[in-house]
């Protein structure tokens, strides 16, 4: 039954095509996708799919493919929420809604969702368990839409998740896994030294905060390099460092933003912790005041590493075997986190490269765009997955 | 004769206040003084001074008024330029050139000036040698009038000089003197760090300016405690301090500005000098280019211990004898340096606050005003130390 | 055959606890090993090996086990040296050699070598192939005794290698490997920082090296979180640190001594050429000199995928599946990674932890001591892989 | 009168270099110059002063020579300690107690001060007012003998005091004065940082006080630069800094000692404050513990204008008077600082230089030796110095 579906969904790999194409013309911004889903609620509606909508804090859409057997329940996530992105792309399907962009490949994984849905709801009856596609909403902007949807059910009865995303750091027909971290946790800082301003002829009237800042940024340096396990991985970027106007006049304050990224959970809070105990008693130190406003984004994304093997060995009858890889965990961060905190899953990269037809640039870039046969590899590889989990398990 | 022109000087009071205050109508901004010094050239050749216009890069004028008997030469400084604020008084004489105001007092300077001129004229048959009255353009701006003039012969046979500045730190009825440095060279810095920018979460495919800032600050400020003699001073701030836009983006370039503060030219030097070696070897340390603007402002103002003595003399019959002080140096600049450099003088300041009357403001605040007796006092006190010295040397 | 071997050691291991316990009682000093080295080439003479001595640059040997049957050769890794340190342990088998003791598990190493040979030898018949083991003198010390026995021949005609470390971090009957870098590079650095010294109230007469060293310090910290890749690992920790004699007088220089981590030779090569670059452009910031001693160590230690899944495979026929786990990669350094440098093979801990028994104390520790049945584990465990191995390729 | 005593001085030259020998050949470690005390004890006694023996901590002597006529009272003050220094020189008169020396002067300094006694006293019935001898232990080793001999009643019925120091920076035939700050306050700083110690590839295992010792250093330089009046001097100097063994062993702590040189109290203050508070909070911001000990030693030396003035006038009667200078301040310290606490005074530098007899070591040097004539001239200037004043005032 399985080789059935896999041929099903080569035989919807246009339709899925169509789809992706309509989502990319017509991107809307996180929090703002109401005609995305309403496509996706009447399509899986029609396939006779249970579907729920406005899950959580958005337009979230959970639909249930009860198959005709008992069993488990797998859940297929696809964000469907696009970028503020100008597109430069001249395609037939280019944008057309100016400063909006699907330039993170979100139009192709819910192709990939909704092609899926079709395919495996036409061998219903041999289902042994239940398919749950998580249409999730808002991954690119905080809070996001995965932690909302959770906690209104949308992992209930859920038992293991997968999830795919398109990447054109690597060519199409490539499969990436990682047994563990796969992506990281990001986090915001943002300080502000408050110091006291004057001429700056007259340091010892003042509180000068770009001397302060001096020893707070070589102080924030010493976090990574002396208080993390070397073995463990830990950023702490400085990006943004403002103060002042003239020369000669000390300013009032100092600004200066952060992102801070980290795989392990005690990582992650030893790198507030230690943020904020430098941040303070630096600026005490030299008597100047501050203030401290830590964003703590997404947590890091870790894989299950029985969930990992199902899709590596669903990838290996998909596309050729040497080209299944393991790749190092990406310092970027994704929403995903958040169900892969609750139960088993994997979230793997569907090489979307392509040279020869010009489909390089990374995303979030205003060229982006994807060779589309990623798609039928996406849809094929976490196809054969669930089966495999559901029959496995049955 | 002496106490006969400082009778005189009394009697112009009313039109030296006249004068100053329609400078202070009309101000104009430096290498811009065209109206001004019409005013004055027009005023010294109605009294029959020797007038040269244009001496220099702009409008200074230099009036010699000539003695009957042979003598030395005293030289009177008067800067005449206004600065870039829009006045904020209520006053009658406000100023009516919007944006502009004689916030420094350079009004009262070149009233002063006028004042002693038409008074000594009207003794110049016992007058014991020469007066110059140096109308000097542009004070106020890089890089002055001063040197200019001076290469143009404003000193051409000048014996001493002096020159005397409002102070609203100091109240009116008191002059304040140093037989050394009263005033301080500044100098202003400007780096640029050339790192190279990327993604804040690859710091190693990056150089990151503001690592590298963060040292070379911390450096910067140990020239000032480490590396100049703790006897002599020296100030390094650093005033503005700019780098990114994103905290999770590492910029390309880091800038920061800075003044620098010293009176010693062997110190003035050494800062520049540690400048140039900590920024290149902070910078190349990391991997990091960069780019260094110094600009050299005007020098220190070092007065002449026996011209200083003479003001103090001259100050003593003037004023209470209490009221004339020692004072600290003070961490300003002027152009005036540039005439001690090459003949002995003095630059005093003449108090012109009046906290009763609300002429508190400093200089170079849109509330500026000043008390105008301390024209009286300090056209009596330059004239008096004037007829002392070409007596005294006859 | 194998399990006939494998039994065979189960015979030797009273002689194998005999063996260590006399290796034990007479440690001696890396490239000293006169008295270890004849017991070792007396007993694989004994057994028919061909024996060579003095291979390299001190007491190694290499015994050759040639089986009956052509195959593979497998080498047997056993490093023999003890360390300067005074025993505290009151057991019969004491150390007799006052300040020099076997405190890294060494005698137990090399009795598991000869086990293996004579457990081995009996089966000479059924061999597919040789076993060569390699008796390593002085890994205590640098620069070791691998590299040198490379050089002259030891591996000639090996295939693969294994050796394992007694360890008391981990429980008796548990074995720990890992696929990739299972111990890092440890390299050395000595930087003396030259200024001039003199009065502390003059430091403009100086070059104040306590001021450099501490901007060196910061500087060197921001090596680790800002130029190496933050997925891998580094580490640069300065443990010595002096300057001066008294607080009013600046010394003339500052030493510092460090130990720099890692396991990547990109990165290794990275902290090198960062440390050179930071710390001459620091020193001449300030217009100081330096010296720069860098001693290079071991290369860290990578293991071979297939050679280790080889050992896993034994481990887990040897003592309990769930007892064989894989490790997080050490920070220590060994000169066996000279071996993997040139052909296949793996490192692994054998735990020879018993806190009931008292086995607790860390290597390197007066108190050291193994709880012996890990020597039987760990000679089953690669004889039965070295078994494998050579069945697997005839 | 002021001839016939400045004569007598004269006459007793050879009796004064006569005792200096003798100190010098005697000298006597602070706190124990009981031989040198004897001597000056019956000195003064035999030449009918009034004796107050062991004033204060130690051997003080208060000699007090009252005029016939009733006056104003004048001090002079002479310490008579030595140094534990071992004399280098070859001379009749060379240190006879082995590791002792007069290497600061002090020895002249008291012979010059019954070399006046023994010339005024001859003159007593002439002398309009009272001259004490102030002979005060324990110069060099604090809390020094001056501040307890004051709390002894050393000043009692004092008006003006003067001292002076034998000085081989400057060419005998030379005096040096400064009307205001003549020496610095002399704070010595002792900080230990208190981290966790432990293994050097373990750094988070830890708190490194290496790393918090570089980022103290950075910040406690920001003092000088950044906290104190720039107009004002200030100096800290670490001179000495220690910490650990071994390169790759985190160690428990690091020792800094450094020496705080200032001349206004104020400034004094700020210096301590601002130690305190970047100690306390950069060791705290990397969760280290910390101990600081704050030894305050002797205040600044700030000499009376017109006590200054009137050495300025007797020392140009008894030298050429192109040689009596103004100095810049000093930076060492002394405590007849706790005199000029107290009442008005000067302490001025005698030139005791010689290039061509060789004497030209520093003080605290073991070859320091002095051109006598100094001792005459110290001696003949606060002579007149007193007699003036005694004249003046009566």
């Amino acid at each position: 039954m399985k080789q059935q579906v896999l041929t099903e969904i080569e035989n919807l790999y246009e339709e899925m095509i169509e789809l992706r194409r309509d989502f990319h013309k017509h991107p809307e911004l996180s929090f703002q996708e109401e005609r995305t889903a309403k496509i996706i609620e009447e399509y899986q509606k029609e396939l006779g799919l249970d579907v729920r909508t406005n899950v959580g804090n958005g337009y979230g859409i959970v639909a249930t493919l009860k198959g005709a057997k008992p069993g488990k329940t797998v859940a297929i996530r696809a964000d469907f929420d696009a970028l503020p992105i100008d597109e430069q792309n001249e395609v037939p399907y280019k944008s057309q809604n100016p400063g909006v962009m699907h330039a993170c490949g979100h139009d192709a994984h819910t192709a990939i969702a909704l092609g899926m849905a079709k395919a495996l709801v036409k061998h219903r009856d041999q289902l042994q368990g239940n398919v749950v596609f998580i249409h999730q909403n808002a991954e690119e902007q905080e809070p996001g839409g995965a932690k909302s949807m959770i906690e209104d059910g949308a992992l209930d009865g859920v038992d293991v998740i997968y999830a795919t995303h398109m990447e054109n750091y690597l060519p199409v027909d490539h499969i990436y896994y990682n047994h563990n971290y796969i992506l990281a946790a990001s986090d915001h800082l943002e300080i502000t030294i408050k110091g006291k301003g004057g001429h700056g002829a007259f340091p010892h009237d003042c509180i000068d905060v770009i001397g302060v800042g001096a020893q707070l940024i070589s102080s924030l340096q010493q976090i990574v390099s002396r208080k993390i396990d070397p073995l463990k991985s830990g950023v702490l970027t400085i990006g943004s460092l403002h103060s002042g106007e003239k020369g000669n006049v000390i300013p009032d304050t100092l600004n200066l933003d952060a992102t801070i990224r980290s795989y392990d959970p005690k990582v992650r809070q030893e790198l507030h912790d230690w943020v904020q105990s430098i941040t303070k008693n630096t600026c005490q130190a030299f008597g100047a005041d501050y203030e401290v406003t830590y964003n703590w984004g997404y947590p890091a994304t870790k894989n299950d590493p029985s969930a990992t093997d199902q899709i590596i060995k669903a990838a290996k009858e998909v596309i050729p075997e040497e080209n299944v890889l393991h790749m190092e965990p990406n310092m970027g961060a994704e929403d995903f986190s958040y169900f892969l905190n609750e139960i088993p899953g994997t979230y793997f990269f569907t090489g979307s490269a392509n040279e020869e037809k010009g489909f390089i640039y990374p995303y979030h870039h205003p060229k982006w765009d994807i060779d589309e046969r990623s798609i039928l590899n996406g849809a094929k590889v976490m196809t054969a997955a669930t089966i495999d989990y559901l029959n496995h398990h049955s």
